[in-house]
């Protein structure tokens, strides 16, 4: 076991004893954040030679895994810290090469890997209302100035927002609004400001607020450092976090059987032939939905954005989404009306686990994708609506 | 449409339009209660030489269902009334004469069902914590006094506990514990104090607190007259319950349907197919759930207790409360994110559906017996644990 | 009961006691067509003025419903005969008028059923190869001659194949291609062929071979006696064909929880935890279907081709289709490797159970049309393909 | 890939062509045998310094899985020769040591193995009629003669009875009717008769019949060189073929979802929403049940026996049987009702898929087997019924 996933195992107990009390308040797991900076884990993804520790993404879903059978939510924002850094730290030299990305981008990009490293966390601001998370139909823009940028504009689900110390920023041009930039943005920024609209069913505590922008950032605020290179982490980071969602939900899912388990051992119940059969077949589907998630994750490592790869990140998606729904709702059913009062951990994980279908890709739409290239068709052209 | 219907039909709207508040605060559903008294619905299954209105179980199957679909909660706690009244209403009387109850019960009856009539409402305090609702286990036990009964004991999952006018609780004689008797405890009663405990995944609003008494109750409290006779209406009571339980779910379902259709119409998303289909396959569903609870209701009143209404009434409480849960489930899936924000019908008709399996007697339970009356066998005696 | 529904229950030994073989072979039922000839149920849909038994559809659904508890193919194929018989019988009066359909019709129509009732019956020539049962697709042409018909052409799945008395056989005019007829070509008409071509999963009794066609019939073969009023008919007999399937394929499915619950008695595994869950769910959702089925059949009786009439002729397809097969398959599993056998009656009505949702409409569109019509759309319009 | 591997999938196109045939008839696939000796697979599981290609369990599971996709009955057979050459080439040396196993036995193993390597194949004669695979109630006895041993009972479910040039034959001696041997008969052995009993709904092709035994077989034929060590092999080979089952029904299950792509694809129904959905969910499904299989086939080799191997196992088991059953029957609903024809390959593996779950250990007693482990209880001890 690596170093990362041990000191992400050691934390499990801790978030597991408070996700409740995060859960009932809607409030963000700050003493878990706490503990994750304190372990180095904000530089998982960040090289080695800038201090990180260097993981892949295989490795990164196994610790999201981990965080996860803790507290769903503290695990998916980790994840989208993960896949910033993730995405930043795995753009291939070559490609920075052919595309005649500035020097200064290198600098840019490893300063903010070295914060990481250091203790910094960043969120991503992507989704707007009504459009989610395609990129070409947002309405958040920005306009060139003199050594500097101004952003406009309202994002939404943006997790943890009001805690990251930066926000991945996604505008475009009012130039050529076909040309969509990343911006990270520093907490600080002036007319930068949170709305606390964040109330859900689930992942109650991810602090999935809107954030409104209206702020002027420096020149290296822009990833990569030529407009319109958006597509350039975009097109690493759907990979990223649509699998690495994936493993937050087999995580929930693996809490829901464990929770279902000791609930049964404490009231005696476990020769109940039912509750014996759900739990049986709750474990194998947990099993295999993992280690369809590990397949994804070895994958994105090693070709990422090919288009088998990108079939297994559905396959890793589709799977954890309805497996956790599934397997929650069954070991509620297993475990009894004493389960669903508030406090015990299946109705939190019930309600927690309904959500990862519905996070995009949903689970439908990945179904779709994957029939389409079995079929042999094109996803990005044939699949239901535009991708992203 | 019976009178009744029309008048349950009207309070629809409004008992939707309240049911996001008293589901957020856990609150007791005063205002639909209020409504519920005033248009007499309280005395839905008192006979009409009584000022009710006379309904039988099929009615008020269809009642419970109208109402579910404006709030499930409510309709919840009405069930529990409506199981107390229409039991006592529905005692047959060549079995009141066989079983030489006194006259003096047929008194108390009546004035029990005549105050319903005029808008007293009762609430049924029968679980007890880890005991369930198996009546041979329970500890709540009364002595008989100088024309009086004391009862010192503690019921918990009492629907309606701190609003209702009185409650119907069962408890075991000191003298001897096999004597099971049931006691109607009016709500100023002495020494009948309601703890707030019930905080639960859903149906919040039905305020289904513990109850503690020590109390001193007039002899005629007792119902039938005669110590032991709690299997009168406990035996009518479970088809009662069951069934009625099973009309709720199925409105809960319903009315998942139509947040799902409304969501998908606001957001003119009506053409993908895959929510097409999510809503196709709910309504053939819920369609073949109302039926099944309609046939049950419709032997609960021609021959209530006979093997075959037991077994439309397991049916009926296994598809609604599997129904209820499926359809929920699809149905926000079917929506998206945006339903899963706290406020969002479907948000919280998806928390009030999954607890129709877990009410007694659970879908696993139910599908047992279904299993060993079709293969010939006796559930009481082969079933799995002790019916209740 | 009726006295059909009497007669036909009485038939169901005769008919289980011939399936096993029937089907090894692939062979028509000849000796179920001898006892449903024998007891006058050619005549069950035929007016009593014509010396029929005058059943209404929901009478006709319970008399499926039994048959197939004998023999599903032995059902299906008697089920196009009452399609035949009943929506002829069954086009109302005002229809006739204000159409102007001649007196010959009604002459010809009358001997057609007359001669149902005296034992001939009917098969239904009308999808082809390619083109299912859409009519507006179709190749089979006729012209018009001296007082005659030239119709010429190929059908398939033409249930009763070489055993029918006559076929309703639709084709388009050559001179007008936009007008479909139907006609009813006898049995020995010259030019008319049976090609063996039926050799399937399932139902393999109904002899639902190729028919081709180069025949010269007579004037008044045309149904309706008027060009192009196939939809004269048409429309009346979806409703008919889906819901009737959906009374067999519901009756399939009795037969394999009959056939499940007799295995397992036999060999004292009545007490297995799991096969009895799966014989409890299995019963439920039979009840549940079976409910559906009637409920869809008294509408079409009181209200035929009404939308809310189709909604519930699209539930019962669908529910049959998908509980006929997911039953079957459990009840196999509940029976263990020995029923799977040759021979064991499960091993036949798994795969019997298995057409019901392959038959148009199919169980994907019924749930897609289901799901417009819930959407507030029309299922003819907007509905995935075109209808027939 | 490895040589074997390359060398069964080199084998997919001819055994797919020849499936249907045999499955029609129900004949055993001869030509496919002569192809696994032509190609030295029957050596795959034999040591190379006894001429054979020193597989472990993973790779061969990866041949089963490649095998089936060309016709899941020869899979089957020759699943069953690999299991027995495949166990007895895993006995850990330090256990033959341990046990005291004769020097005579390793040479008979070896000439065994040697054999195979040559050519020769074996089926496995277990289970009886009523017993299923129980050892312990076994009636096939065997008494000790001079230098021989004389065998007498009745077999069932011999995959290849007929065909195998040896069957491996438990059998319980009559002197002490505790003690459960096994014995390699060669298949020329005077008193050995197979009586055709097979014919099934699937896996038709494995000549799966009963044999008769009335033989006397010399001493070496003695599996272990000493009478009692049935568990020797015993308790190797259940880990084998439940797992080496679960390889080829997921191999059944890929062909299903290959057979329906072909279909739609060449039906130009490519673009069917509902038909993209259901292959996209079924490409998933079997992605994941493979790794699932991959993995317990990995830790087979790795930790032969032990609790966690024994759970990957089952989980390989119950995901495969409910795998292949459910994805054969949905992909029969995506193709339609062409594909329910016979000789069409949906319809053959539709019905072939359905006995994964059927076959010891079923998937209702895996579920049982893993809901116990993973409450901390022990299969063996707990588990519904004793284990083979």
């Amino acid at each position: 076991m690596s170093d990362a996933l041990e000191a992400a195992r050691r934390l499990v107990p801790r978030l597991a004893a408070r996700a409740a009390g995060y859960d009932r308040d809607g409030a963000f797991p700050v003493d878990d954040f706490a503990d994750l900076r304190r372990t180095g884990l904000f530089g998982l993804m960040v090289p080695e030679r800038l201090g990180g520790m260097g993981a892949g993404f295989a490795e990164y879903a196994a610790v999201a895994h981990e965080l996860a059978r803790g507290d769903g939510a503290t695990a998916l924002v980790f994840n989208m810290h993960a896949s910033v850094t993730g995405a930043l730290a795995g753009i291939p030299d070559q490609l920075i090469e052919a595309l005649g990305v500035p020097e200064s981008f290198l600098d840019a990009r490893d300063r903010v890997l070295s914060a990481a490293a250091g203790g910094a966390w960043y969120a991503v601001a992507m989704s707007e209302r009504g459009v989610g998370s395609r990129l070409s139909r947002m309405s958040t823009m920005y306009e060139v100035g003199d050594g500097t940028f101004r952003i406009k504009g309202s994002k939404t689900f943006v997790s943890g927002a009001g805690h990251a110390d930066g926000y991945l920023v996604a505008a475009r041009s009012a130039a050529d609004p076909s040309l969509v930039s990343q911006f990270l943005v520093s907490a600080g920024t002036e007319g930068l400001t949170v709305e606390s609209t964040w109330d859900a069913l689930g992942m109650r505590a991810t602090s999935s607020h809107d954030l409104h922008l209206d702020v002027t950032v420096p020149a290296d605020a822009l990833l990569g450092g030529v407009e319109g290179l958006a597509l350039l982490v975009a097109q690493l980071m759907p990979h990223w976090m649509v699998a690495s969602y994936a493993a937050v939900y087999v995580g929930v899912a693996q809490a829901a059987i464990d929770a279902a388990v000791a609930h049964l051992n404490d009231r005696g119940l476990a020769d109940l032939p039912a509750a014996r059969a759900r739990i049986g077949r709750a474990d194998a589907a947990v099993a295999a939905a993992r280690l369809v998630v590990d397949e994804a994750a070895r994958r994105v490592d090693a070709a990422p954005g090919e288009p088998e790869t990108n079939r297994w990140v559905w396959r890793a998606k589709l799977l954890a989404g309805t497996t956790a729904a599934d397997v929650a709702a069954s070991m509620l059913e297993a475990a009894g009306t004493g389960a669903s009062r508030r406090g015990h951990p299946l109705e939190r994980l019930y309600r927690d686990a309904r959500c990862g279908s519905l996070q995009p890709a949903t689970s439908d739409v990945c179904a779709d994708w994957l029939g389409v290239a079995a079929l042999g068709g094109d996803p990005d052209a044939d699949g239901v609506g535009s991708r992203w």
